[in-house]
């Protein structure tokens, strides 16, 4: 049985570099989050759509290793593993590693729900048939 | 007759320098938007609270001139100064000078408008008691 | 006689949009600026290596025009078309375009120039041809 | 015996919230570094200095947990514990709360190191004192 991965290439943008010269931390939950809700999307799970109807889709907890940096010109695949967590939680695994020579950068697992308008836990099917599946 | 000017005392945070080791072009902007909202808030104007019910604050036209360069540990003042533009456009005259030395770091005149749901310019009420007195 | 211009096509990324629902107005400065690099870049120019040896591209002003706003799933081309503005100083007409119409998003003049460690104008070759061909 | 507990009070930016009309998750992890950076100053460690010395402060492993949204107009205040992880690793406990009823916000334990100009651990002698007497 193949896992479900979803992979995504993106390229640094200078900005996106500190004054270390390389990319700051903060950048790669940016780099994570832009993957997941592509991810989503080629699901059918639109984040903004959502959120305009009052489901919003929310990080409850964000586990980062960060093994190499990525700096000014490097281009980078971001991966995204769907897995289940509990009923009303998904998790992500998200590795992310530099093309040039597929060093692994950062290692994540974000985990996530989606709550309705009164706050409480409420899955768009597409997410219930990942958790199913998962 | 005394103008009005609201000012703003701010401290760089590292992770808004680049990799040159400067304040990143764009994050002057971010200066540039927190001391006007916080000018806005101080004569009733909640920028959140507008958008919420369908009038957004927007910018139209920003002319920036960058002087010098701020960096990690440098604390600034932000300035606001209102000037009428036309009946449905207000301008902010905006200058970031370096405290340490009072050094001009920017000089930026903003130009913005409020447009209601059906994106027509709607000023509130204490926009056009600005505009009315510059 | 043509004229140069590079366009890069880029994509919205929700982190990039505020409360108002749309990509916030700093990060335009973002765009235009990742494209300016990829440009130079293209004609030979490394930003982040200039940089390392000491000579800094840098922004001297700011012109931005707001025509529309993009938001969530949008996709969009950010021009490039470099002119003469002194013997120091390059501008760099900057449109941005909405691709699913073809709006006008943004209008921007940027000027810069580089500088030594001296904090004296000095530009690289490749930029003084742009200027000598513009 | 006390254990050492610095803070650091703050507010939300209007552009730091996304298009859920909360703030980003990427931007606590700018939060978080602003007031590790802030703690690290206070105990004479400048996160700037030593990178243009060529030693690097990192972060290896940030574990974040989002317990409540921050919005537009509310104040907070970041707290930062040092701990001993390994003879070259220091933890920071890193919790976030809102002024406003005290409620928990974000709880974080970011893991980080030092590394010379040849990528290897080599601690200022502050942060060995911290990590002795932790």
């Amino acid at each position: 049985m193949t896992q479900e991965c979803f992979t995504l290439e993106m390229a640094v943008r200078d900005y996106e570099c500190d004054l270390q010269g390389v990319v700051n931390n903060a950048v790669y939950q940016n780099y994570l989050e832009h993957a997941r809700h592509e991810y989503l999307k080629e699901i059918g799970i639109d984040f903004a759509a959502l959120a305009a109807e009052g489901i919003n889709l929310v990080v409850t907890r964000a586990e980062i290793d960060y093994k190499a940096s990525l700096t000014s010109g490097d281009t980078f695949v971001v991966e995204v593993r769907p897995e289940r967590i509990s009923p009303v939680r998904i998790g992500f695994r998200q590795d992310i590693y530099r093309l040039a020579d597929r060093k692994a950068v950062v290692k994540a697992l974000v985990t996530g729900t989606a709550l309705n308008a009164k706050g409480r836990p409420q899955l768009p099917e597409a997410l219930k048939d990942i958790l199913d599946r998962a």
